[in-house]
């Protein structure tokens, strides 16, 4: 399967309209600056400059010949009398040494289907670990081809030197968009005439605000590198974490910028960290807090950050989160770790409990530091832990690495609430930062199972809600800020509802279109009917009383492989819409063992997607607590990130204890 | 073509599980209360209250014989000592007469195959023009079948007889989504690096809210539906304008519900009301300001309520509005108008100015009350107007009724500022209240077309800008509350580019789909590219440079009629996705004249369907200026309405003066 959202080369129109394939994310001239133009900075956020000149052999900007090795750089910060001065003055460093490589992309898919990649030889050089501790606005100017110049405006916002919220809680619903919130609601929560009698907790928060997901390079973004705008305030490409991409092999010598988790850690070093995902923990977005790669794909590597950062070259003191919960064994066990090392026992040593499940999660002490691993892989969706729990069976997914199934997994909910006990015993005085991601979201999407997706996105409304209770109970709701996003959206939405019994006793594909119901004929919600053998929660807990009524939801993507389509719950477990005609083709269609009894569609999406993919909407922000004002209106995805570190007290103007560590 | 968001029938289900189909909305028991359950008033607002009893021949709910005529209605303010008293006494009104009548409707959709529809007897009364005026909770009971009983709770919301905002602009985007106006965005303004270097007005807006559009019976909206949520408080059927639909035959007696500029007229009678849409002036947006009816296709019957108010019996007293811009030439002249009429003339001998091209408006006076209809149907499509203007020869669409071109047609900001220009000459004092729709965001939705759709988009922000400015100019903005909104959505969403060079070089369906380019793939947007022969606006002004460039938008619905893809601009005027097989068969298939070099996609939609659907999101609402804060968060439609209400004070404790006119 192509998985084009994990898909390496970048590539380059030759039209001059260098937009849509592009030799280097963030250079459209033949010489980059990294961080680019118009990147905006914490004061006093760590980062590395990364200096390239490129000469292509061929290509739009074509110049024969070498690159040039006697490039320069100089900063200025923008205002009377300031004069540009070179880099190692002006951040006290010395000289790095030149660095050469070569690299190819294609300048069109024509040229990729000629297989006539063009070539370009590159001079580079890496400025590391420096920090801009004055607000206002900088000049960068590389100089390189006897006068050709690159220039980069950064911003450096205002200081931040007073902490307003002693904790914070992000919960990010990956590829949750306002459209799926409005869907859950109309699935879990009753309605009379037009009217709610209950309402999604996101829906209570005081504070609504839109944030844009574009990325550097490209207007869609997938999840690593938005989580890369979350938490560093940069953007960057898609499958980077923490770095902005240069052109070289190596996916570890990107130029880096510090995390929110680093930062924070830096400044307030008695504080906790919690990391929590239904998602394998290696996944972008609880890797983008400690991993600086542009490849996403390095997975051990990932793990190996949140045992002790960064290791190739020095960059900030790291000894592992407080908390880290979540999916995805495979990459702690050394059958597939990082130079193979048994991360269960490296974590151990340090004082971690280690649960392997839900009962263990429980029973785990409160004042030590926690890891709890519970399946290979993703997690378990809430629809198969708590309705279809047959699916559980047969997974072969024991966080052990044996060939047990893991049937004992917490929810999202469990993760938060256990994270918030360890963090508030262990920092209730220092305060923390806790990262609670609802994973699946985003992953049942992928694969059009809407009514997982919905599920997840539920489960994180009640995560929420019992997160808010919690910190009630705790006395902490006060000064702690609570913000609820997304990290991207999918093309999601609802038109109506379907009329099963109809559509399954219809013969022909166009006949059981007639099944289909719009506007009046779209009637109400089924899913929130008590009925014989309908489910039922506990007081103030929303969720679906039936997953399979007669009418359906008449939901869809706007972007789909080809499917077949009978718009009902997929009791056996996450959907596989589309298979390939033949292994390692690259060319998916329907696939015959799903929704048998539906009609066929075919997709827009290239014949090499299996699943949807993402889209371009902006996604809403929930807030709540200290600083939930900053939080309203519409701003780009890297204004999170500045809120939340304004809030936290991070932006500052001189150098800190911790800045004199060894480099 | 199957218009089911005009289609009339409500239909109901035989499982007892009755929801899609509904034998009345609004009533799931043999009693119906209008308004129903839940329903919530504004203190002193006018409605009327109708009364029926259902004995249906068959169906899930079946009652032998004939329909109680002796049914009794209580009603009671809740609280200690208080108890139900005859509506007659309590409203002090005369007992209305009873009426009876017969309908039916099909159980599901094998009664309709079947064609065996649902026989129900009905006795009915009405009681008419009432209020309360009482904040608080009532109840109101209807007593049936010797005992039986359905009651409603209804709620009369707080009193608000403080006007905090003199003037109130209310811009409706139809079917305008947050997905859309990322898209718009994306399109119109400059990006470097992932920061915009230019903003959306809506995006300036200090305060921003979700606001969720399903409808009393359906979760699904149309736009009568949602208009009169927002213009009444009240959520009502599909079609129905100003009412609740009752049972009955007659478009004309069903309860009525007093509307926002009903209101503000009778309690300000000097106070200015305008009316401005691209639509044509008879479409459900602007009509549902004034009319009454279930069927919003009664045209002429609105065209005649903007004229002269309700006539069928005495509601409110209405002598127009100052101000009514639009198309819909048809309903004005006595080939199509009510009763024949010549409502130029009319207007006309009122002393309305009447325009009939962009050159008169400008010239019309703006002391005098304004009438400007500038050509038959809908008007013209921003992207026609200014970029593909051969689209408007041929048109045979002159508001005078023959067969000339309408050529000089103005876009919504010329008449939104000409409307301010009116209101504010004449009501400068008293105050005004100023709808302006963008109606063929959604109407070219309908249609696929997503480019005319960003355009129209693209045209209402750059109105908003130019009113804010023009407010400001007229130090009028401080008192002057604007909210843009939408009355319900589209499933509208981007994913990433299309190489069309590349697609129209293909020659298969399946290798067409390569040229779609996702994530990475996307890159960044052409559309705002200045190359030879760009398009270029005025300071400020944001539309694209180019609406043809190599790399496209890869957009999409959630759900589709079968059609035809390439991804490029439609040149030759608004796009056709799919026509009949048959002349009259409501078996749709791909227009064979459509995007010609793409490839074939069918569609999710029933084969009856030729255009895209609505869906379900919350919609977004931007707000700015007195009251703004009231419209942060997540709410309900008709709190839209309430917000508006309060700020202009309306929501009044006692009878004023305007309530003894004569019934």
């Amino acid at each position: 399967m192509k998985l084009s959202w994990i898909a390496g080369a970048a590539l380059f129109s030759a039209t001059g309209l260098a937009q849509t394939f592009q030799r280097l994310g963030g250079c459209p001239e033949l010489g980059c600056i990294f961080p680019p133009d118009q990147a905006d900075f914490l004061a006093g956020q760590f980062f590395d400059i990364r200096l390239e000149v490129h000469s292509p052999v061929n290509g739009s900007e074509a110049r024969e010949g070498e690159p040039d090795p006697n490039f320069t750089f100089s900063i200025k910060k923008k205002g009377r009398h300031s004069k540009p001065q070179k880099a190692t003055d002006f951040f006290e460093v010395e000289e790095p040494e030149l660095e050469e490589w070569d690299f190819t992309w294609y300048e069109d898919l024509f040229a990729r289907d000629a297989e006539k990649p063009s070539l370009v030889k590159v001079t580079s050089k890496a400025y590391r670990r420096v920090a801009l501790f004055q607000p206002g606005e900088y000049e960068a100017t590389l100089t390189y081809y006897d006068g050709q110049k690159t220039t980069a405006t950064w911003l450096v916002r205002d200081l931040a030197e007073v902490r307003k919220a002693k904790n914070v809680v992000m919960f990010i619903g990956d590829g949750m968009t306002t459209n799926m919130i409005t869907a859950a609601r109309l699935i879990a929560h009753r309605s009379v005439n037009g009217k709610y009698q209950t309402k999604m907790q996101m829906d209570k928060f005081p504070v609504l605000g839109h944030q844009m997901t574009h990325s550097l390079d490209s207007f869609m973004t997938d999840s690593a590198n938005s989580a890369t705008s979350l938490y560093t305030g940069h953007k960057t490409a898609v499958n980077a974490l923490g770095v902005y991409r240069d052109s070289s092999k190596s996916p570890f010598d990107d130029p880096k910028i510090e995390t929110i988790a680093e930062i924070f850690h830096r400044i307030y070093p008695d504080a906790g960290i919690g990391i929590v995902s239904t998602a394998f923990l290696a996944d972008a977005t609880p890797a983008a807090l400690t991993a600086h790669t542009k490849d996403r794909g390095e997975y051990g590597h990932v793990v190996d950050t949140f045992y002790q950062g960064m290791t190739n070259y020095s960059w900030t003191e790291w000894d592992g989160p407080d908390v880290l919960f979540g999916g995805g064994a495979e990459n702690f066990l050394p059958s597939e770790s990082h130079k193979g090392q048994d991360y269960y026992k490296l974590f151990a040593d340090k004082g971690y409990s280690v649960s392997w499940n839900n009962t263990a999660l429980a029973e785990a002490p409160n004042d030590a530091k926690a890891l709890g691993v519970f399946c290979t892989g993703v997690m378990a969706k809430w629809l198969d832990r708590n309705i279809y729990t047959d699916n559980l069976k047969k997974q072969k997914n024991h966080p052990d690495g044996t060939d047990k199934d893991a049937e004992d997994q917490p929810g999202l909910k469990e993760m938060t609430l256990k994270a918030i006990d360890v963090l508030n015993t262990r920092k209730g005085e220092e305060g923390w930062f806790l990262m609670s991601e609802a994973a699946s979201i985003d992953k049942q999407m992928h694969a059009l199972d809407y009514d997982r997706a919905l599920g997840e996105l539920l489960e994180l409304d009640d995560a929420i809600r019992a997160t808010v209770e919690k910190l009630r109970s705790l006395k902490k709701l006060d000064d702690t800020l609570i913000v609820v996003t997304s990290d991207h959206g999918h093309g999601f939405d609802v038109m109506g509802s379907v009329d099963t019994k109809y559509l399954n006793a219809q013969k022909t594909d166009r006949e059981k279109r007639e099944a289909i119901g719009v506007y009046e004929m779209s009637g109400l919600s089924q899913y929130t009917m008590q009925t014989e053998g309908s489910f039922h929660y506990s007081e103030g807990v929303h969720f679906p009383a039936q997953w399979d009524p007669r009418y359906s939801l008449f939901a869809g993507v706007t972007a789909n492989p080809d499917r077949r389509e009978n718009y009902q719950v997929h009791k056996d477990g996450p959907r596989t819409p589309a298979v390939e005609l033949e292994e390692g083709s690259d060319n998916y269609y329907v696939n015959y063992k799903d929704a048998v009894s539906g009609f066929v569609v075919n997709g827009t999406l290239s014949v090499a997607e299996s699943q949807g993919v993402h889209s371009l909407t902006d996604v809403p922000v929930f807030a709540m607590g200290p600083c939930q004002e900053e939080f309203g209106g519409v701003y780009n995805n890297i204004d999170v990130f500045f809120n939340i570190a304004k809030c936290l007290g991070l932006g500052r103007g001189k150098p800190d204890g911790k800045f004199t560590i060894d480099v």
